[in-house]
């Protein structure tokens, strides 16, 4: 195996962890069914109440950013934006090289 | 969904990271029947060739920290722990909330 692996951090202003985490859950359902989605996990930070996690694999960087144009997720993206706390960092990029529970 | 995550980063002397990777791979396979695995994956660092990362989920820590009984990993980690580059750090740990790909 050898996937395209995205690890990155988004930030909440003050009380607006769990509204964030919820947009992007809704983001994970839209991008499921996405052409090369194999991953798309929301998570909080255990230590941080307002910072949220999304860990994602696609077959390919190509099929990760057509995802973006997924009927849907760029009114997620609008509703999220004013929620967050300054620009999401870049994530970090992984090759993904295999593993348990992945499709 | 509320599970138990882990994002964590082993790093291998010089040359010893695909070796390394190998090794955790098969950690993948033993581990992927254990209780409460959802999710073990493997993965190189795109900018650092002798770094592996590991994302894990489980449904409890406790079945995270059952996993470093079953049969055969103890032997795994200690084939690992010469090629390693220092301690591994402490893993991220993460609240995971849901989301798409996830078993």
């Amino acid at each position: 195996m050898n996937k395209y692996g995205l690890h990155g951090k988004l930030t909440a202003t003050t009380g607006n962890g769990d509204k964030l985490a919820t947009i992007l859950l809704q983001a994970a359902e839209l991008v499921s069914t996405a052409p090369g989605c194999r991953l798309y996990l929301v998570s909080k930070d255990q230590h941080d109440a307002e910072s949220v996690w999304v860990t994602e694999v696609w077959d390919s960087q190509a099929d990760h950013d057509n995802s973006l144009n997924v009927a849907g997720v760029k009114e997620l993206i609008s509703q999220a934006m004013p929620l967050l706390n300054g620009r999401p960092e870049k994530g970090q990029e992984l090759q993904v090289l295999g593993g348990a529970g992945i499709r």
